[in-house]
């Protein structure tokens, strides 16, 4: 009921006339299909072949992992990883180029250091969480198969030692994996805090078998008191199980110099190419500038950045520019909470219906399988036409399978359309996170493969004829 | 000339009658052929089957690994795992157990780091060299592309830099590839030294592309001043190399937080199978207990422990000894510089001839393929004999391929002869001397087959009769 008016007035305010506006109401029976002009394929085909054979995005990603390095949101190299992004943005030709301010907490990691005491001395190989507090304690190892069973545990049962969850988890193509390796992470802390534990570990979120421990944000649930959290590698989360099966307490001692550092100002990056008839429409390819500290972010997600970042000077250097303007955007401090796309999110809240669809690379490097989409009935045929386009790189449709890429969902809470490039991730949690996380792990052949799929993307959104059904919503 | 009599006296000195001596002089043309009786083929089969269904060496890797962890000798894990040791020999039913003392200065390692500094800072992975001693240097990096390009710089020519020499290490099924990789850590830094460098960095010897230096021991030439030796990970000299590729100076600091202190006292640890009828007579079976510190040295060297104790156990549960006495060391300091194995072959000097043959194994947990020795012609029958008995395990006879195993070289510069289980090494240096040497990499079947090579070898050269070949030579 609401729905109606304030979409027109957000049309009014974007500077869309109500002639180029389309018909957003999805349930209305009279919705004209949104369609993509026969003309444009040609061009989509170019652009495909020209993206397979552009080294472009890998020495996007080269540029950023080895001039800046690890960027972790907050650091000195934060600041150089966005100078670096608007720089990249005006040597590739874009039209215009600016940046958002996006502030948080700072979060800081001076060192950290693990071991077994006692009689099987020997030192574990940790990383802090994201958001812990920094300290030493020392305490007796309880072990949990999983968070289920951490939070089963009585209130007061961990008093004085530290909660262990070893929790395995799966190795999936499309990552699914990592909802309960996540969700650990997340709520593990919290859980042990409640059952008295001076210190939290896990099993890192991860399927390697290095000894890299994946670090990740974590949270505390508020009125608890946080504890020093950490992820041990796999390698010593099986040796800690190992000890722990000689059938005699096991100590561990963790010193965690990490912890909270006042306040910092960074930036989401943002790059235009003009569209030609429609500029005031945007279609959204985005990934986030910022990284972990422990490895250089190649794969989460300097991959993202070389990806969208190529696709748009692919389409800028055109003949001709799609109707719609293609906005790519590098995100700040994605890892710590999608700061930069809340910040996004808050900042265009008024202007949803003009962003006609959004993607995001932050999967890795691996190739794109499958496209899909949450877009209603009257636009699914566009996205199968995009989808067409984009067989010949082996991508499948995939109707509406999965989700916003992660610095979309604030946006997609207010009613952003997303689509999805789904790529294979079947290696991905072998290296996010960790200090693995480095160029040498990027295939460029596949990383050329994915600027193709975003860029054929892109241009034919840009080109479609009809909106994907974004529109402003109550979260 | 001076051969006949000094045999003459070991064999006296070490208690065989003459009837039992055989006859020495390879070169004499009445030399009977060493042959190993028919009757003892069925005992070596079902000792090969039943190693293949133990798996007794995979446990006693997971023991030392787990409950001792790194061992770095001169290490407080060190005298733990000597007494692990000489507990194991014990419960696997060994007659004789005993250590032996070997002294040596003792290197340790309190903590490193390194770092670009200047516009492109960021963290490097690297780990200090064994001997290196400890410092902070900062200086620009010059690199080369091999040993030998860094010996061809003029003296002075580094003056207040760091050398980087980032020669790519070649994969090989038998390690071949760590000659030259090997020799850089070893002679690398006193060609730095030479050339005026402050600090010398290396592109680790290994073959993997994980985030994990390869330590291993380093040595100056007498007269040199040590410098700071550290070797990257193979990601972070890639890196090193890509920001030389900007064209601009590139300055790394580096902190090493190691060095020498003082003098220890380890053991060799040794346990014996008594033989049956020659029990003077000794084929040895070795490995080394000591490990770098990064890793639990589960491949460097604990599956050359489980092997040889696994192997030497199975013989000594049969029903009926073979003739000779098994005997297995569990050597002392093998990594920084053959320590228990010189100490072994300065005690046992006298001793050469009663010592038949000996094999190491100290290349990893994968596979062996091949039997190879340097037993003179009269021997080289019996050597093929025992490759017969192997050929199920998917063993060749390999001639005299290789050489003796580390700990063994000291000896057999006095005359000791060896046999070459040869391992399949394409992955070893993935993880030899690295943090990720940990028991997990390690396929228990293919230890298994280890085991039954072992055994089989041990059972039957201690059945054979006559000599392999071992014999005082004067070094």
């Amino acid at each position: 009921m609401r729905l109606a008016p304030l979409l027109l007035s957000v049309a009014l305010a974007s500077g869309l006339g109500l002639a180029t506006a389309p018909a957003f109401a999805a349930g209305a029976t009279d919705q004209q299909e949104t369609r993509i002009p026969q003309a444009s394929f040609a061009t989509a085909e170019r652009l495909r072949e020209q993206a397979l054979e552009s080294d472009l995005g890998y020495r996007i990603v080269e540029s950023l992992t080895t001039e800046i390095g690890p960027r972790m949101a907050g650091s000195e190299a934060d600041a150089r990883a966005v100078e670096w992004a608007i720089a990249k943005f005006h040597e590739l030709g874009y039209d215009k180029v600016w940046t958002e301010p996006v502030t948080f907490p700072k979060w800081v990691r001076h060192g950290e250091s693990g071991a077994v005491v006692g009689d099987h001395a020997q030192p574990l190989t940790l990383t802090a969480l994201g958001g812990s507090p920094g300290g030493s304690v020392e305490g007796e190892i309880v072990r949990f198969d999983d968070l289920e069973a951490l939070e089963a545990a009585p209130e007061g049962a961990l008093a004085g030692k530290i909660a262990f969850v070893d929790y395995e988890m799966e190795r999936t193509r499309d990552g699914s994996g990592y909802g309960l390796g996540g969700r650990l992470r997340s709520r593990g802390p919290s859980a042990a805090i409640r059952a008295g534990a001076e210190g939290f570990l896990m099993r890192s979120a991860g399927t390697d078998l290095h000894r890299n421990p994946h670090t990740g944000n974590t949270r505390f649930d508020e009125g608890l008191e946080p504890i020093p959290s950490a992820a041990l590698s796999l390698p010593d989360a099986e040796q800690l199980t190992r000890l722990l099966a000689l059938g005699k307490p096991i100590r561990v001692r963790m010193d965690l110099d990490v912890g909270w550092d006042g306040e910092y100002t960074s930036q989401n990056v943002i790059g235009e190419i003009t569209g030609s008839s429609r500029p005031d429409e945007l279609v959204l390819i985005v990934a986030h500038l910022d990284s972990w500290d422990l490895g250089t972010g190649a794969v989460d997600d300097g991959a993202g950045i070389g990806i969208t970042m190529a696709a748009g000077k692919l389409i800028g250097d055109l003949e001709r520019r799609p109707a719609r303007t293609i906005r790519v955007i590098a995100f700040a401090n994605e890892e710590q909470g999608l700061v930069g796309g809340r910040a996004y999110a808050e900042k265009y809240a008024g202007e949803v219906t003009r962003h006609m669809i959004a993607a995001e690379s932050d999967f890795g490097a691996g190739r794109i399988y499958a496209l899909s989409s949450g877009a209603p009935e009257y636009a699914r045929g566009a996205v199968k036409q995009i989808a067409e386009a984009l067989a010949p790189l082996g991508i499948e449709y995939a109707g509406d399978a999965g989700g916003p890429g992660p610095d979309l969902i604030p946006f997609a809470g207010k009613g952003l359309m997303w689509a999805r490039l789904a790529q294979d991730g079947t290696d991905y949690f072998d290296l996010h996170h960790t200090p693995d996380d480095t160029l040498d792990k990027i295939d460029p052949e596949a990383l050329a493969q994915n600027v193709a799929a975003y860029a054929v993307f892109a241009y034919l959104a840009a080109e479609a004829e009809g909106d994907f059904g974004s529109a402003p919503k109550d979260e």
